[in-house]
């Protein structure tokens, strides 16, 4: 099982999604079309925009609605990917310098705001005022997540619950808005948008668990960054977390949480990698998987469900 | 004539708009809270949202959708300021250091991107999707033409061009998109959204240049930032651009131009006080104010025109 199998009931609107994209970075000055080609042009996964289009199969399927709704979840994503590149002081995204380190800070924080700008005019393009409604309250869900974790001091007693919050920002909530946007723009009942939204976050919690699994077990070459980024950019993440709850005693414990000393993160990277916890946090994301796939099981039968069941079980064994 | 005498015709509504964003500020966490009280609590003059209002009042006023629309442009002009801060390095704005200063770049750029979406949302909450895509179009046009901005290197020959389409684009879209969702979200017909639209550009014309004069001859205590500020943060603006067309083989223009030696600005920022250029600065934004004028005077005759009228005359003769 591969993306593009899975892909496949929504595969023509996909590349109209793709096309849409490519036509975004036409624009009207050369330095804007050179940072939006250089983002938006990235062979990345499209598994956000794959999900607005599956979603939107269950009932009045309606792609002039559904692909500019899909293409403005995508433009919202790498907005909020090239502002965290910002923030976290990231030198590499997907193989290649981020944009702020190639072009700087400014001109990465400016086409965020673009990108930003870019995606609500898509969406407003619909004229379906609940999915603009709720296109600009994931924004504020996102950007709001990210300023809480930044104020917050680490605790040991309180750092899983402050790290599945903050995943559901960041991700989750990115993710439920890519399916339910689609159930509504298809005109489904209201219990179909509730169960399309379950899934949807429960697959973006795993998501970005797996994520952040395979920032320690992955390889370079299919991340596109180093092993250990997070780590060493000082952001606590699943695999952290839980060897730091397994192992409060350890120096590894003591020593690593809030530094950023290179070879002891190396070191820490290197033993978080070989311990229990990867398991442990498998079977975490396996767990909302489960949670999405049972979601999707209240949507009618069709070729677009099992995609989204089968994604779901793809999310947890992919490699990148 | 003064501000509040101006505003009186919006005046109740102008309170309401104050409360709007006092409510916002009740944030789910406290350093969001502290960071909207400290941003939106600053006694600015509320010229936006006040032009929102007052072009709401030549048709059908309806405060439960001028009130929202008027909050949201000042919501969206507060984003631009705080991430505009970041790319300046600004260290002051109104009295007091900017949040990039005080709190840092990453929260300035997630603080922004959340009132982007802030705005978003009270603009969504209007239901009227003329006005949701006019202020998302604002928005793209606003990051584009600073980003525009960053990526040019100085060039006499059209450096005035490009401070007009850079002004444009940063301040008097603003003010349109002010006027325009005053005059949609009221019901005008075509005619006057247009002449009300013209106003709102020319007055941001006006309102800019003025700014940019003020920076050079206004009272620090007034201004709330050291005069001069622009020069030193390297930007050149109208009074600059105007003396070094004036005056190209002057040391003071080879020197200052995109340099940075603080004792080199002062004398700079001194001689172009002192010069003829102020006054050409002046007569320039009042032949925008004169448009403006022109534009309003096709619009109903009330007490709102009146006060479109006379701000279009205080807007130059403004000390702060």
């Amino acid at each position: 099982m591969n993306l593009s199998d899975i892909y496949k009931p929504v595969q023509k609107d996909l590349k109209k999604v793709e096309q849409s994209l490519e036509e975004i970075t036409d624009a009207e000055f050369s330095l804007l079309a050179q940072l939006l080609a250089y983002t938006l042009k990235t062979g990345g996964k499209r598994v956000r925009p794959a999900l607005t289009l599956l979603s939107g199969k269950f009932y009045i399927y309606e792609p002039t609605l559904l692909v500019p709704m899909a293409a403005a979840i995508e433009l919202l994503h790498t907005a909020t990917l090239v502002h965290d590149d910002i923030v976290d002081n990231s030198p590499v995204r997907r193989g290649k310098p981020t944009v702020s380190r190639a072009w700087g800070g400014n001109s990465a924080l400016l086409l965020g705001d673009y990108l930003f700008a870019k995606a609500g005019s898509l969406v407003a393009g619909t004229g379906n005022l609940r999915a603009i409604k709720l296109f600009s309250q994931t924004l504020m869900t996102i950007s709001a997540g990210e300023l809480k974790q930044t104020g917050i001091t680490f605790d040991i007693a309180k750092v899983r619950e402050y790290y599945f919050a903050w995943i559901g920002a960041k991700t989750a909530c990115l993710f439920s808005t890519s399916t339910e946007s689609g159930a509504i723009l298809s005109q489904a009942p209201e219990e179909a948008i509730q169960a399309i939204k379950d899934y949807g976050h429960n697959l973006g919690m795993a998501f970005q668990i797996v994520d952040d699994v395979l920032d320690f077990v992955g390889e370079e070459d299919e991340l596109g960054k180093p092993v250990g980024s997070d780590l060493r950019e000082g952001t606590l993440t699943l695999p952290t977390i839980l060897f730091a709850e397994s192992y409060p005693e350890d120096e590894l414990t003591k020593n690593v949480i809030g530094k950023k000393d290179a070879e002891g993160v190396s070191q820490a990277v290197e033993r978080i990698s070989n311990s229990q916890v990867i398991a442990d946090c498998l079977a975490m994301a396996s767990e909302f998987c489960l949670r999405a796939r049972q979601a999707a099981e209240k949507l009618p039968d069709n070729s677009a469900r099992k995609s989204l069941i089968d994604l779901a079980e793809y999310i947890v064994k992919r490699q990148k």
